[in-house]
């Protein structure tokens, strides 16, 4: 049985779509067991009338609110009892847990998860690990995109491990590319983390390196993975989504601006409603954290049940495919390379 | 009299380009001088039956040639009669020339300048600063975006100083917003550079600095300027461009891929031809090099003559304003804070 923690509360659409989602992954995967995480009683009337197998669902109370401005240092240390911190401390806590999902405060998850969680032996930083759409229509990759604003060569190397390890075990990539972000395509751009970077990331066996990328080309459909400081993969990951949906208002604005326009959407309206959906990141599943002792996917904060049940099914493939032991048997291959 | 000199190889339109560029910005002022730097026998045959002032035209015989693949530090050192390098070293001897225009590659120019020019009084480094248009209509500045990957508070503070004079100078924008980016909006994000950056900038007069940004606000128009290391600096251009390139594509790609949507794009061509003239980045002038002795403006390589000309109006702005001399005045003041 693979038990999975849900927190329920902190997402646009909670405790409807964790909760939901919950139960549609619960359907389809006869080996999961889900832990609701949130004030209980509003979880049992969010249950209530629903069919499922009770067997394999339990509810843990945790009835405190993470407010919207609240720091996610003080998250850590003063809400105990809300839904994500108790949900950190108990897969901390239970070994029969193996991972947990949380459509809240990506900081105060991560804040958390790198407080509170132990790490795979020999990895030095966890890092994040977000999924964007190309326009060939696959994946990329980005490792890290925030959990580590300064990094070493040696970090990076492991997020390369980590992250090219989970692409092929969770998504089916064969030997992905893996990339490095840098300023231009020669194996001298950067400083010197970038470039020790390249050379270590040249020698590492098993890893399908192919050089430096820069960033207009993340789309492109050349690259599985990119590895990068969690600085500008936080640059990166939010450019990108910036500035699609900064195009996609000013698309719309411009249709509004005469009937001609609107006339012509119309005879277009399937396009853009697939572009749309092409565009819509919870499609893609939620960002992963690597390198934590357990696993912990991190869902939009828009997400609806559909994409809570692809975090979750995420979370199930991590587990299923032994990724955490994977990692820690590649990284050790490298271990006298730690600072 | 304000002389400008013109690279005209390197872009993808040279010499014509440039040379119809620079006699448009000759045209329009009467105090401006131009200097035509490549092989003088294909510039002259280029003016042939061209009506200009050639009392106020000279050109500098420079044959040599800049391959597509050369390192920028190989082009410096070994292409000295290139017409961009010859024209750095110009412009570095002649006190009467007052700034350079040149649509070849960024890397050459960039480097090449900040190894043969020197620089503004009290400025640490250069910084390079490009515009991208806003979603509003506006424009917003980017600064460093690639001269400096590795950079202090005291650099970040100086490019902030740097580009708020640009802006104002050059644009006319009153009293610039100046943003750092950063990976979240509160004062403690991001590295030790970033939060000592954030106090000096907050307490650094006559600069209205608005706090952090994060890179998903870029072209929301609610910044004039973004201050950042020039690495990611340079992933937040270069993803900003990619991306909305990639969009674009991928939307004409779906257009062509039924007749239907080819009907109703045909009554939104204005509107797609209006968006993509909006993402023409050259309608908003080139790159300038801030903070080196001399101006320097680079043009996108795709330039067309208007966009050449927009970027020699640039450059005499910048000399007719003395913003160098602004920015000495500025940057003394905190000489102090100088490592």
């Amino acid at each position: 049985m693979i038990k999975i923690l849900i927190d329920c509360f902190g997402g646009d659409h909670s405790p409807q779509a964790p909760v939901e989602g919950a139960l549609a992954a619960l359907a389809k995967n006869p080996d999961l067991y889900i832990i609701l995480c949130g004030d209980e009683e509003i979880l049992r009337k969010e249950l209530a009338g629903k069919t499922y197998d009770a067997s394999r669902v339990e509810i843990v109370h945790a009835p405190e609110v993470i407010g919207c401005n609240e720091k996610p240092t003080d998250v850590v240390r003063l809400k105990r009892n809300s839904s994500m911190m108790k949900g950190i401390i108990l897969l901390r806590d239970r070994d029969d847990i193996a991972a947990m999902v949380s459509t809240g405060s990506t900081g105060a998850l991560v804040t958390g998860a790198l407080v509170r969680l132990g790490r795979i032996p020999g990895v030095i930083r966890p890092a994040f690990c977000p999924i964007l759409p190309t326009m060939d229509g696959g994946i990329v990759g980005i490792c890290d995109s925030g959990a580590n604003v300064e990094v070493t060569s040696a970090h990076l190397r492991q997020f390369a491990i980590m992250s090219s390890l989970y692409m092929e075990n969770v998504y089916g990539v064969k030997n992905p590319r893996v990339a490095l972000l840098n300023v231009g395509k020669e194996a001298e751009k950067g400083d010197d983390v970038r470039r020790e970077a390249y050379g270590l990331l040249q020698e590492t066996e098993g890893l399908n390196f192919v050089g430096n990328m820069e960033s207009r080309d993340l789309l492109s459909g050349s690259y599985d993975v990119v590895v990068a400081d969690g600085f500008s993969g936080n640059v990166l990951v939010k450019t990108t989504e910036g500035t699609a949906l900064e195009l996609l208002k000013k698309l719309k604005g411009e249709i509004f601006s005469r009937t001609l326009y609107k006339l012509g959407a119309l005879l277009m309206k399937k396009m853009f409603k697939d572009l749309k959906e092409f565009m819509n990141y919870q499609n893609y599943g939620g960002s992963v954290l690597l390198g934590t002792s357990k696993v912990v996917v991190k869902g939009h904060g828009s997400s609806k049940a559909v994409a809570v049940e692809k975090c979750i099914e995420q979370a199930y493939k991590m587990e299923v495919s032994q990724l955490s032991g994977k990692i820690e048997t590649e990284i050790a291959k490298y271990e006298h390379y730690i600072d």
